[in-house]
């Protein structure tokens, strides 16, 4: 079975055991509070160009979503999603929690808009109950987004205004950050992402770390006893430098970037292959998930040696379904897949 | 300004506080632990007949519907509610403050069917990554709905048997069951009602009480330490024999429908009134609460003298308001409204 | 039965009834915002001499407590409160359920003290691993204690000066306020009080009105959208006026304080009389809840015509228990109990 | 400088990291749904002797914590447990951010008793006002304790027969369970913890593992729906596998057990040398925490080339610390710790 189901299925670049392996011994003290996280953290403020910015490692996505919004939400307090948005429907109402509401908003390709934020609080504090219903208090948009997609430069710049005009915090889940950047025609890199985010996570999980999320925090309000919250919230490792010492290494050589170039390179690939057997796409990704549309029969007969995920049914004989490059699908593997997927379809 | 905004303007009904007067200097043990609050039970128990029936007496709305589902569900499970549900857009969240996400559906007419209740159930389990989502175990509706609606006694019935299919609570909010019971049509008593919940409440703030609502708990499960939980969530009043008293007061010789018949037929004339104007309308509701669709220029000048709850834009010209009737509300009143509009339409 | 186990045992003064009654059929605007709510809020800042404070109506103390509590706490924060504290031992854990934990402190006679509060804070941050233990952010005394006992404006200053040096909230619960305000020797007004804390509630339920508190809000941080809080936690009444009219009626005419001085005068001549008889007390209270300590066997005969509370056991044969006085106790009841207790131990 | 100030100050035993590289590249399914886990899951039901047990992988002890206790507790619920519990200090408050209150009881040496709990019990029960107070519902132990000391056979079955009587959970935290169970005289082993608990876990990351805790669940009312709760709560690791092998290697021929045996050796000639030295201690630990008081001068000069943790004050020129062996301690490094400490205490 050769696996294209999701981008988490092989353990970690060789050059983090390496790593591993060459400091295994070394006494390091605990809870982040160690050079080689400093050294992470130095590095990453470095690649976002916010020298001032705050950066904690946590564990998962899950985890690190929850625990920035539990820090940053008062009670009555609610964050604005797209009702695609992995808060919303992948993490068992881990926001719930903590308390807060996830606010849907209707997306277009997993993605929201300004005008839909902007919208949604002008509802909120023109209507006279308003003390009566959850106050948007955060925006929480993913880079690239549950479907592969991703937000432009301008698409978050007029984000970034609305939230200044509601006193918002925008948050961006980076858990594939890496395949976003890579994406053609991304003009979102991590400066601007640093500085139009109030905080934002950079995936590790997915993107060649064993495990390990880098939370990038540039709103003042959010660092304050940040760490008390990762605590509570069940997300500080003991051994923290293990967190640390992986995104060093990630970061260092531009190892990341060139993980997620490959990653996307192939998905490319795969998509023209698709594209060119005239296999129609639920939506239209430019980074590692696709999602075409195959007749079920197919299905049924690629899944015997190629594992996908199953996304929705688009009529009665055809399904979305997503497949899913990494830093570690090899050339041989995605060659193998398009090679089957001719076979089923076009002979 | 006659008030016909709400269904919560006025204090109580009369017999409400002569026998208040009556009692005042009485010493009473707390908590509602006390032979008048035993009595109250004990009439509804008959009315419901539902000898084996919980009941305990809660001060509001919001706060008997949080404190139920804070007692029926464990932390990864949710609620199943329509999108218009007060637990979804009017009490500030408080549902997930108690940790669990409101699931909404979307209704018509403020209405969610057992179709839609089974195929989200189906929906969760046939989903591979259900322990990632938020697991359905108790649905919500408001009988009458929030727009005035009615169940039948067919749909509970529908209703129940899903429920029962998927092991959820089925929590019926009564905040107007009254209204409800007194509309024409309406098949759907308390033995009905009772023997189809698990849990409902009878309103008691928008029916002639000062304040109080008697939560009915079928469901042995539920019953389980629920005294705990209000104790816990901040809704057992110190007199409890205040909340008591008062469905023993209205729940006697027929009153709390007999105040309820007068409201609806209000509302009856209302309609018919309207209707005679041309005047159409959101929705077609045979409770207290009605929505009729009236120029904005009309609204304005109605506004002077008549208080309405806005409730949504129609077209450019045009929206939609709620008008209530009540316990409370006089002939009088109801004619100088008529008249009003009247005046205002047609004219 | 004449019962001294509590002072919330009689529904309300007859004038708040009588006030009730005249204004019964009047149409008011809901969930406190009306105009007798704003004639309440008048009075109460003018009594405080506070006339910036915000003036908030819930329906009881437990609501009330966690209601501000929730409002003022970050989920990594706690609040410092005696072991015998109201929210430490009886409210079902409704601060936790709020997610916050209740630090406590061992109290002397019901009272801790700033120089505790500031050694608790002190050991906080000095501790290497704080990030790991639950920050203090707020202070809970209650005035007069749940032991009768009361704060001089020393110590309150000197609580007040703490609260500043580790930025700490300082919140009163008043549930007893009247009372500790008639005891002899208090130093500690309504205007002292709105000095020092920053926010502190009067109690209705156990001082005259049928029920409800009135928080009186001075830290501008804690007025912020308070009103949602209150909403999200089932404490908006929607017939919120009738919160404020009785504030309005106790609070006019000295009526509040009269009450008060009443209750504590029995107290006083209770207090007398069984020192007279030789009677020990848990601890020396001057207000209306007396703790003395009695022969069991004279607690089985006592118990027959008079309710008491049960306090404690204090050897094999003696046990404490509370004795309280109210605005409803007559000069009557307490001679009759005084009688019986001499029969009981003199005779 | 040696560090002895805790136990987790190394990666993980190296047959875990050839393990790691070995498999690196490895094809998984995510979340723990792997063969691995599964064979780790078989050889933790058979080291328990407990065939039907439900064994989950989760990152860490805090984590474990909160997750159990929320699946186990209803909003009303609370956990007894020593004053010096782990849950009740140095979580930052993580049981209470899930709405439990930690009902904490004095310790002896860091261990409660079974007489203790069925006090509290008894006493909760007896209570007329028990449902203003939190109902304990389960008890939290940690074996070795956080000072080091352990539980013997019949100390937790009489714990258990209380929990029978008073329907408590009975949960124990097993961060450092193999240090326990090589502790010279300690009767329990897996088996007996596994028939005497309704939960409890492995401890990884203070035993070997780069980090992970197995827990491991008897009680089928904890087994329903866990794994919903650990993926709400942050726990579920995308990479599960990754915790499923560090059990599976651990858990293979003895490691696990000589790596704690070698621990204990140490941290007992570690003992006798300071007893040897005439050096005092806090109290009499059996396992790989020590807790020595030691003159304050003398500490200032040990911490220039040998990290301690600081525990208490014992007198104006003494403190308790605590120093830990651990898996990775060299004979060598203790060796020169006790040269160090003879150095500066006797020469």
């Amino acid at each position: 079975m050769k696996r294209f189901n999701c981008d988490y299925q092989e353990a970690a670049h060789p050059r983090i055991l390496v790593r591993l392996a060459r400091t295994n011994m070394d006494q390091m003290p605990g809870y982040g509070e160690d050079e080689v996280c400093d050294a992470a953290r130095a590095r990453i403020r470095a690649l976002c160009a916010a020298p001032e910015a705050d950066v904690q490692f946590l564990v998962g996505g899950t985890q690190a979503n929850f625990t920035l919004l539990a820090a940053a939400l008062r009670s009555y307090q609610g964050v604005l999603a797209a009702q695609t948005a992995h808060i919303a429907v992948h993490e068992t109402g881990a926001v719930e929690a903590t308390g807060h509401k996830v606010l849907t908003l209707p997306p277009e390709d997993g993605k929201i808009t300004a005008a839909q934020v902007d919208a949604a609080c002008a509802a909120h504090y023109a209507d006279e109950a308003h003390e009566h219903m959850v106050m948007p208090k955060a925006v929480y948009i993913s880079q690239a987004t549950e479907l592969g997609t991703i937000y432009s430069r301008a698409e978050l710049e007029a984000m970034r205004a609305v939230c200044d005009r509601w006193q918002l915090y925008l948050y961006v889940d980076g858990a594939r950050l890496g395949y976003a950047m890579a994406a053609e025609g991304c003009d979102v890199d991590l400066p601007a992402l640093a500085r139009l985010a109030d905080a934002f996570y950079i995936g590790g999980t997915k993107q060649g770390a064993l495990f390990g999320e880098a939370m990038v925090i540039r709103n003042d309000a959010l660092k304050r006893d940040f760490r008390y919250v990762i605590k509570q919230k069940g997300g500080m490792l003991a051994k923290g430098w293990l967190l640390g010492m992986q995104f060093d290494e990630l970061l260092r050589d531009d190892l990341y970037f060139e993980l997620s170039r490959h990653a996307v390179r192939l998905a490319m690939k795969l998509r023209a292959a698709l594209t060119e057997m005239g296999v129609p796409f639920l939506l239209d990704s430019p980074t590692n998930q696709q999602f075409p549309i195959l007749p079920d029969v197919v299905l049924a007969e690629l899944g015997r040696e190629f594992s996908y995920s199953y996304q929705c049914r688009v009529d009665e004989s055809h399904s979305a379904v997503r497949l899913c490059t990494s830093w570690a699908t090899t050339e041989e593997d995605l060659d193998a897949l398009i090679e089957e997927l001719w076979r089923l379809l076009v002979q």
